[in-house]
């Protein structure tokens, strides 16, 4: 399924030659500059120079612009998350960028393009592959190679197009944090005009709980233990911020919704709990369970599991058209991810240093 | 909402002449036998002589043929289970019955009439009652007065015809087992045909779940830790059986199913717990958990709730529409409830300490 | 199931003395006026004075404030719709009030309260009454009495709470054109933002799909004759506007939206047609169906209806616990439904004409 | 997309050598039959020899050993249905066979694998593909070319593997007539247990969804004009008959179900006409429209419509997820498709001509 990805040599596919001009110099360059790491531990990243990928018959040639990280790329860096890395491993899953070339076969995209990348590469939509016993994981960044790189070269179907009103830095950070609320509460979770939405934290994926869950005409809560991150959130359009560190917020949400709770909870694996959600939830509501895979258990009391009947479903980012749906819907709401931080290409390091301290929002690196 | 059930005289209502001849004696009795306990705790049940319940505009007043009991009777018999019980307390939520008089605005039934109560008296359909902080807990035999009498007079709202092809001993197991099974894996649960159905143990709603699962066209995998109750589900009808006690029961589910899993499975709370279900269960499946209420907490791995997205829901028996739906249902596929072991109404005690046994099925008391 | 309405004599309930203050006058009337009709037909609406109805045990007494007519009232009057009125007919289904008296049984209102009527007394939740053969239609205003009284006495099931938010006249729009609106889109149609949703025309129910449509983050087109109600209709916040007289919406529609065609269409029967939704609609789409009863057929090509495979679904108003919901997302959403002229109580048979002359929005009583 | 099908010389792919020994004669014969037409038309098909086609990197070669023909198959070879097609055009869409090689970058085949095609190459989940303007109609034997051919090389994603329990003419019968009825029952209506199905006719799909709504648990009633296809349907399972030539099927549907209706009728396009379907169907029902696409209206009155509001859809086929659920679904269920008559590879046209007379479930030419 995927692009020939190792760069070994010349690139033998069509390089539609009225876009070389757009290449960097007046000859394209066969060289990039791109991040890596020889083993899984934090001090071997290192920048180095490779040639271009290959380009094959269903692949586009991307132009990075910008990159966008989250705190599972720290967790693969340092621990490989478990999975079956190659070496020299490229990290980072989310890009958005321009396409410079394209394969003969390649039908959905043409040189000037701008797109981004999905992070489920080959889940174009409906159920999730894999089987009970060996759930998929193929992702970009994983057991895929990642895109910390000047190029990448991946099948087409791999890319989305990029929304029109984003600038590249905020169009990265759609694929992983933006699909994973969109998939939580849209996609999956059917969120309707006048529902009250939880929404814990002010992270990538929090933010973008808060943005689409206003822009379906909900009303939105939002916890944190920063009373200066509940005001910035306040601002970007929550209706109430519920200090976790100085009350106990599922009273608060109780006595903000007239008893009735919450319809839905963008719930943060690890954080307060699952207890305290199914406390939170209202009868027949959906808590969305959310977040990295490292080491957490979920547990809650069966009593209001089984006398309110919520909906509990993990959500795994989700399906490229998806994906589709949530750049059309950026596009005509003029939404704008919320983005703490731009670094530049050679300060990922700092960038990845970042995401320990509890971006509000997402964390970028321009190109 | 709830008929006018203490018994303080004569019943005014209209009581249809007709059918006079049905009662007891060649002029009704004004007199009935009724379990009943003046506290909570196990020593303190007896059985009295009452006046026959008032007959409200809107009730119907039914003789009992049959109670089926759950475990949940047992608990709340015992321990209260936090509820605010009324005492003297007859215990017990599921009967059938045939309807005796009929209050004059009642127009769903007749005398004559075989009937059903619900569970959840007043939920009728759509979303449960109740909000976040309180969910709603009023059930027959609990916050209302229970069946184990001789005559109930409740609200018409209250009951469902009987289906035709079953004894009252059998009907009498609908409203609770029979609706929990069916909510969770019908009209909650979406089943289909070809599916793969994991049900955990024998006991009355599991078995349910079987013949549930097998009349959609399912496969059906049970679970026991005992090989004696493997045998008698395999003969209703379970395509497979795991020891449980012999087994690792989710690699054997790997095996049967070829690595897919189970797209649904019944969880019974406090039973091998979450985490095993949430290992067994197929991508985009689902786990109904379904149980009492006492002392359990549900816990399991994030990994598999993220990666598999399954969607985990508590159900506590279900509507009064989905039960007229379980009825229709059993009549036209010809279901029979399977029934442990059948009760004198004089030996309530003994069917009670039966559900310490761990019945195959249902305990029912035969009035 | 319902109230005894017709006012025979002394109203034997339980009136509560600390209201009867809010009555007209210190000393409550016993007298009220009424529009109602001795027979079908336009010319025999007369305003008459009756007792106040009598309040039964679980009714309540409600001081009409305001009353919302549809055109669906204008065919009753005329020409009966084949149903089974009682004479004198009092016409009208949508009114708001002030709780004035509660039975004894009533729990849920108490004197004071703001109601709204629900349109179809007795459908609480999930699916509709009714059979194949026979479909429930029974309203206020129609199998039921209307509302052109200055009181009513219904059960309390057929009361909703109204919105803070809204005077009285805007609050009885919402029983059947805000809730027709509604439940198309958001109970039955699972509108989601960046959906494309084109709505027919800008009748009362249309202009509800307009506003509901954009609070869920939708875009809205809208179709018109006149250029007039478009921009009226831009104004309230739709994304673009079709004059159908001067232009083949269809094909507009497709500029508008690079061929996607409309995800939702809000198709009013007796318009241009189900054939040309059928054509704009987007695949795997929704139109529906909404409007009256009388004499028309819906018809298209069968063509786009399989290659496109939208569902296309008659909705008829819905059911109390959506209206509630609608209540509650009007509240939080600041919803103001569009009232193009307000009449006097004398001015009913005006406000009756007026439903000829294509209304922007809705026609209310204010008494 | 799709495999490079234009047999215009060598196949310059990885043929899996163990597996040469398979084809026909000791070394693999570079030539096959086909049939085609030069043109639109009845008259032209021709039986001729070609190279056999070339094998693309992602292509399967495929030898047919059974073919499965539709009544659209017959249409689009009179009229070309306004479809691109390609000429000499081969016919047909639905074909069973067995892999013979493999492109080197195909994964979920190899040699020897028992493979059905995929009636609309490329859906594979979720949402169909195309658009409001232009549907997507791209099959096999329309724009794609057809499977009237010993051999075919299509790409490995076109594929499904065939159930284990059928044989070749009967797994032939999938892709296009067991999908439809699947899809329409299963995937879009979540048929349940105790549901009251109506089907019409006797045909292909009609059959298909008899078969799968009893295997469903539903209550099936079919309608015929003939007497003795009513008693083969009986003898395949149908609950009841109604014979549409001397009973008005409506009414006596509403006898037989107590005047519910049916909760979901699978309506052939073009028979008795949606109005009687709308007469039939129960409250909140649904109807799938199937059938093609020549020349028909659908048309009914809108009083049915609003006051039942069912879900009227029409399905055209579906995608490859569901044809894997149904191929899974009819091995677990020992589903057994039923062909009216096998025909010969050389009795084509006389297949062809069989279609005219209203078979009994499917046409299948055999290899």
């Amino acid at each position: 399924m995927m692009g020939n990805h190792t760069a070994t040599g010349e690139a033998n596919s069509t390089l539609c030659s009225p876009d070389r001009n757009r290449w960097k110099g007046t000859s394209m360059s066969k060289w990039m500059q791109e991040w890596s790491t020889a083993a899984v531990g934090p001090h071997d990243l290192k920048l180095a120079e490779r040639p271009l990928p290959e380009v094959g018959e269903h692949d586009v040639l991307v132009r990075t612009l910008a990159v966008s990280l989250n705190y599972r790329d720290k967790l693969v860096l340092e621990t490989g998350m478990g999975l079956d890395l190659a070496f020299p491993f490229v990290p980072a899953s989310d890009m958005s960028g321009v396409v410079e070339a394209v394969g003969k076969s390649v039908t959905r995209f043409q040189p000037g393009d701008r797109v981004i990348s999905t992070f489920s590469p080959g889940w174009i939509d409906g159920l999730r592959p894999g089987n009970g016993r060996t759930p998929a994981y193929a992702t970009l960044g994983g057991a895929f190679p990642g895109v910390m790189s000047e190029y990448v070269a991946f099948p087409e179907d791999w890319f989305v197009a990029a929304p029109k009103s984003l600038d590249a830095a905020e169009a990265s950070t759609l694929p992983c944090a933006g699909l994973t609320a969109w998939f939580a509460l849209v996609e999956r979770g059917h969120l309707r005009a006048g529902d009250r939405v939880l929404v814990q934290g002010t992270g990538g994926v929090a933010l973008f709980g808060l943005q689409i869950a206003k822009a379906t005409g909900a009303e939105v809560i939002i916890t944190s233990s920063s009373a200066e991150k509940l005001e910035r959130a306040l601002s970007l359009g929550a209706d109430h911020g519920i200090n976790r560190s100085s009350e106990d917020w599922v009273e608060r949400l109780y006595q903000l919704t007239a008893d009735h709770g919450a319809d839905h909870i963008l719930e943060i694996a690890g954080g307060a709990g699952l207890g305290q959600s199914l406390r939170a939830v209202a009868p027949d509501g959906r808590i969305s369970v959310i977040g990295v895979l490292e080491g957490f258990e979920v547990s809650g009391p069966v009593g209001p599991l089984l006398l309110k009947s919520p909906v509990v479903q993990g959500i795994s980012v989700g399906h490229r058209r998806a994906l589709e749906d949530l750049v059309g819907a950026v596009e005509r709401l003029r939404l704008k991810p919320v983005i703490d931080k731009r670094y530049k290409f050679a300060e990922f390091p700092e960038a990845l240093a970042h995401l320990d301290h509890g971006p509000f929002g997402k964390v970028v690196i321009e190109f």
